[in-house]
């Protein structure tokens, strides 16, 4: 479990560059000695953080360019112009095989337009998807697409289901991870027709997973599956939505213990429970959403994220470097391709 | 502010059926002595309930029928059969001009299609919305559609918006609601061509309404608007995970204040500040989904709500039969399809 592995960082990306990415880096090769890291960006603003974490330096390699991607730049802008630039270099190392994992703090939408340019999608899939770590009172699942797409079709929404199912391998290592279908519970409608196409075959079909049928938003974060998959509009304001109500009970809660003096005495007696509370509900522990479909893994990190949430997205580009997921997963989705034509020829 | 209002309530629906119409509706009473209502179902069981509410029975006219609609009837099963249920009862004393309002904790897609049938869409709509209430650290605001419909083209949204100004302004009591369009947030495709139509149609059009462009789904509890535009699926899936994240975060909190000797005093020394944390997240609270979009006022409690949750049901249904609502919202939206007409024709 303690292979080398390269990781690839976009030391400019995000709202603090190297200010964060720098001591991120270094944070995640405490716990992870094994990691070797290629910085791609400004070399004496790097050299300036690297001074500070020789550990770090000892194991970094600087690969200097001027040419960065603005948080304002549109996807199609960044493709046009993107090529040297620190996001593009970072992907492309990925590519070219000097790095198994590409991190970067920096503009989505670029982000993902070069992954899917330089690393290509896999073989049959034509739209990769974003899959986030969500907490739930069990432990963790994964969701996905969580906005690298809007609508999927029925064969998306199962390659999606594949695809969180291979992270999940990776992730918590279970051979047969649990998926379950996002889905709306008013009796009349039952789901879209994509949505209950995809639940028809993800029934009927043998896969590397275990299929538990439609979810609904509520059974998330109880931690019912291991997958959760949903198209990409209702995957990202169902993800928002869930940050923007943990951080409004956070503000309840602050807010009721400082009501009177004796809550106060409560809350400073109670410190212990509201800090392990705290870290139950710190966005930067499940920071990194990850790229799936590509020929290579790319982990984009929260834009205004401190080094602790970036060391969050690092260790996870580490553990899925860490899992053979790229073969493994190009293997089952060729066999779910060839059962669906199958299926439809017979 | 205290007209004699009279609400329909079905009084079989729910799990529980009279036992907690009845004394939900006494709460609710309690509260506005000007209510009356009118009960139908099992006159035995409803009598029954009523013998230990007087104040209640005194205002209240219990109308039989042996007839009702299961949880698990289809919508067209429903629609077919459930001509003089108690469910359909309730709604057509509505379409009667009997009631102002029709209250139901039953079955919802039954509910949604006989209300359409019954009371029939506004001229020019041709879908309904369920509009939701959606506590904010702010006070509430509403959110349309959680889950009548599956889609929703741009005419239909910004008749949401309208639906759900007029809802902002009967509950609310502001002349002009700012209302918000809900958006993925990833820059390289910034929502469906829909979403995107109504974003122009909403700036561009003179509206009793404040539009204040996109949001995303971590600002609805923020609140930042006071309606929130979105079609039912991604509606309802927002709902629902909001429902389940402040589920989740109820449950490690109290895991977190069980985990010390220490935690559990501050916990009985800050008891009061909790109570005015789970009052303030009390699902019970913000029960009631509202029909939006029909010639009546239907709103539906969850099945599952106690006495306490039926009666929030009551109340909204009260102030929203204490607005004229119907009359200007009708005004309202043949002002929208002119100028979506004139717009177009010019």
């Amino acid at each position: 479990m303690s292979q080398a592995r390269t990781i690839a960082l976009d030391a400019m990306g995000g709202d603090h560059g190297p200010a964060v990415v720098v001591p991120g880096a270094a944070l995640s090769l405490e716990r992870y000695p094994a990691l070797k890291f290629i910085l791609f960006g400004n070399e004496p603003a790097i050299r300036a953080e690297l001074d500070k974490v020789p550990a770090l330096a000892a194991k970094a390699r600087v690969v200097h360019t001027d040419m960065v991607v603005a948080m304002t730049d549109k996807p199609s802008q960044a493709l046009r112009r993107g090529k040297g630039t620190s996001l593009w270099l970072a992907i492309d190392a990925v590519r070219a095989g000097e790095a198994d994992v590409a991190v970067s703090a920096g503009n989505t939408g670029a982000f993902m337009a070069m992954s899917k340019l330089i690393l290509r999608p896999m073989s049959g899939i034509e739209r990769p998807a974003i899959a986030a770590i969500w907490p739930t009172v069990q432990a963790e699942c994964i969701v996905l697409d969580v906005g690298a797409n809007i609508g999927a079709t029925a064969r998306e929404l199962c390659e999606f289901a594949l695809m969180g199912a291979g992270m999940a391998r990776a992730l918590f290592h279970i051979e047969r991870p649990t998926v379950g279908l996002l889905n709306v519970g008013v009796e009349e409608i039952k789901g879209v027709e994509e949505v209950r196409q995809a639940h028809a075959w993800l029934k009927g079909t043998e896969l590397p997973l275990e299929y538990r049928g439609f979810i609904e938003g509520d059974q998330i974060g109880q931690g019912v599956v291991d997958v959760v998959v949903v198209e990409g509009f209702a995957g990202n304001i169902a993800l928002k939505t869930a940050e923007g109500t943990a951080r409004q009970i956070g503000e309840y809660l602050r807010a009721a213990m400082r009501r009177s003096l004796l809550s106060k005495i409560g809350a400073v007696l109670a410190s212990g429970g509201f800090r392990v509370l705290k870290e139950k509900m710190d966005p930067r522990r499940a920071n990194g959403g990850t790229f799936l479909g590509l020929n290579g893994i790319a982990v984009k990190s929260h834009g205004g994220t401190d080094a602790l949430g970036f060391a969050s997205a690092v260790d996870l580009a580490y553990e899925m470097a860490q899992s053979r997921l790229i073969p493994r997963l190009a293997a089952d989705l060729t066999t779910f391709h060839h059962k669906l034509e199958a299926a439809a020829a017979s």
